[in-house]
């Protein structure tokens, strides 16, 4: 009994959605979770119908093991991405998420797997969003643009972008824009500066406001600061309620321990 | 002469059983040794019939090295997994144990080719023994589950564990859980508090304990403070034999070291 | 929706251009930029036309991580190497550069390819560029040389170069070279002795006038003085403008670090 | 023009030899180098016939990054097992040497190349040649056997060896054995006690004796003390002469670094 080719990469088709052009708007777990919580705070606010899921062998926890997550009520499921479709105006939109990034080795395999899904929807353009390393606290606010062309580049800049100039974009958010741009769709990064801090909420909120002001995005938030209030009171109660429960005889987790701590 | 794949992961059947909806009951090397020593446990109690060998080119020593394990005898083996059948009385079981983890590349084949095979006897319901990292000693005894659906969540808790919240199953205790899941398989984890201490023996007592109360289960052990109590003075001569023979010249093995100081 | 392999390497060919018995020039990213230094020079020197492009799952940035570069004006691309074709004078020349090296799980499938397409050309005979490590500043300006064959050894030595003994070349300079007199191909590494220094443009002179020199090699470089002046300003004036950016609330990017700070 | 499948792990037949039934032998660097410097020692001594090499994109230098070796006159070659057979008097022998182990994914796939070629050749029987770590320099002479079945570890130690007792062989001396006794070839590891000093010679002389002991093994060494002192003799001209060049200007290279300091 000799074992066949296992553990790849596959989407499970949840639903069908009518889309038309649909953009890819991506956010994962990275520096400062600036990607992963905007684009959670999208989904959260115009509440699009989960239509995917993605699941790899390669979708590591950060310390590069492989496991389940638990839920609050001890259930548990695989690392893995969430697709979201959203039509009610135009332009519509894929929104992805998820709780892991693959690692190097499967970097190519899923970015290309989630790009060979939004285009057979007919999806022509990408965005990606993500963290952008400072050390200046007051930077943070700023918005930092990574572009295919530069006209989307100039489009970008009178919304207040700034263009970053060199270095270099890692991670699933620089990989599908590689990709993205090879097969010759409109792809565009945009990077909140954060100092780093857990989920950075600051430059969250100015990746946000970016990507709504952005001509044709279907979104309208008019009461953001609002939104961010909420949202910043609920990161805090989740704070506190994991230092209490870890007086009740469990390990302490520090911040970058959670989600990985049990063997 | 060019090189065809080898490496591979395999299952070599030795003896066939008539088994009727086994449940498969796994315990690995891991935190504590606490799936191990639980599952081995059963298999000494039981006496359930050797089956089957499991063979994988990632199946690695806790180093990342491969290599072969050598008995106190002289005689070696590549690390292997072994499947023991039970049908003495329904519920029918396949209890799992092994001398090693499959490396991460590894983990998802292995545990797929794992289910395969129990699910090819008609298997539907997946039980995984193993550690839950604490600092607090007073904690030690205390048996957190994690589980496919809240069904068995709550079955679980009459009996006296506790459910996990948040966090995450690393390895292949939590791998095979996702993936059983996914298959629609019943699934839970037992994971026994433990400090790290190796092997933790209270909390495999625990989860033992656990194991045998669940309605169902084929096992109704009178005597097992007496079982426990040999087996903890088995591991203490064990121990006790290690020192004295790292006092003839041998280099002194650290708990950590053994099996894997000759190169 | 299962995956397909992807993330491969593939050399997309841009243009087509005569070519007799191309020698191969390469010089990519390593020890104090050497290689890649070097082989930029007669790019720029030379101005031959660009022929094709390597892609691959395997360039990976120096710190192990996928991803993609920025250039000054906000746009990206994913790592890749360059084809140069020169074919003014004989002997002709591909010069390939790059922005990155592979994984060690990809040298021999990127040096393989590279060479697949050298040989389509007609090329039979390889030259690497890169450095050699020393502690002692007096030995810059030594090129180190090995040889597929004691006879192109016979002959860099009388145009000044020392022949390597024992050690090793690692990296894609010394896989190239490998796979190449495997193949029948005449190959030499030309190692310019550099403190590590980035880029160390001393070093990267001598190669370069080692190289100019190799008889019947198409290059003639009267003012190589002047042009590397040249450079060496270049680089001054590119490393300032670092220094004044990252007063502007940008992260300060040492050295090490340049390329790979955001994520 | 997509890439296929390569640097796979391939053997190049240099030379057909009537053999019967030949023992492996194989000595790779390792712990003390005393499996190379053993098996180097019979070819040395026995003049058999270099009859393939082995090549894989797996063979990789101590610190995991692939390259090529260079010799004392410039020129290169990739990393290789070497295969010389004795077929003078019976048993006939295969001895294996090389300058590089296989990294943990090749391990699988080098051992089973080396197997399929033996047992192509009438092979039945594999001894690998190793060190075994104590810090005991008293222990240093010892040789620990570990065997396939007890009837060979009888006779092993009949002829001085010690079994080992627990433990583990890891690396490309312990999969071997591993793969080799799982296809029903009589398996031996004859492992030299060893501090780790580089080279043992001690421990390889211990090694060496052991294995001509061995009732049938092709080789009376009757001036084993004499041979052993010129070995030695070489190994510390060898050091000196590194000594020496490292005043030049080059860089001093460790033991630990040696074959692996240039870029």
């Amino acid at each position: 009994m000799a074992s066949s080719t296992l553990g790849d990469t596959k989407i499970h088709e949840l639903a069908k959605v009518p889309l038309k052009e649909p953009i890819l708007v991506q956010g994962l777990p990275g520096l400062g979770y600036v990607g992963k919580v905007s684009v959670d705070f999208f989904i959260e606010k115009l509440k699009p119908k989960k239509i995917a899921e993605l699941y790899s062998s390669y979708l590591l926890f950060p310390d590069g093991n492989l496991g389940i997550n638990i839920s609050e009520d001890g259930t548990y499921s695989l690392p893995k991405y969430e697709f979201y479709a959203y039509n009610e105006r135009e332009p519509h939109a894929i929104f992805l998420t998820g709780d892991a990034q693959p690692s190097v080795t499967g970097q190519y395999e899923v970015a290309s797997m989630v790009l060979d899904y939004v285009q057979q929807s007919g999806g022509k353009m990408v965005f990606t969003m993500g963290g952008y390393g400072t050390r200046a606290t007051g930077d943070v606010g700023s918005v930092y643009a990574v572009v295919g062309d530069s006209v989307l580049g100039e489009r970008l800049k009178k919304l207040g972008a700034k263009l970053a100039k060199g270095g270099a974009v890692t991670g699933a958010a620089g990989v599908i824009l590689g990709i993205g741009r090879q097969r010759g769709m409109q792809c565009a990064g945009l990077l909140g500066a954060t100092t780093g801090v857990y989920p950075d909420i600051e430059a969250a909120r100015a990746v946000i406001q970016m990507l709504t002001s952005v001509p044709g995005m279907p979104l309208e938030l008019k009461d953001l600061d609002r939104e961010i209030d909420e949202m910043r009171k609920k990161m805090e109660k989740f704070r506190r309620s994991d230092t209490e429960e870890s007086g009740e005889g469990e390990e302490k987790i520090s911040e970058e321990d959670k989600g990985r701590y049990i063997t």
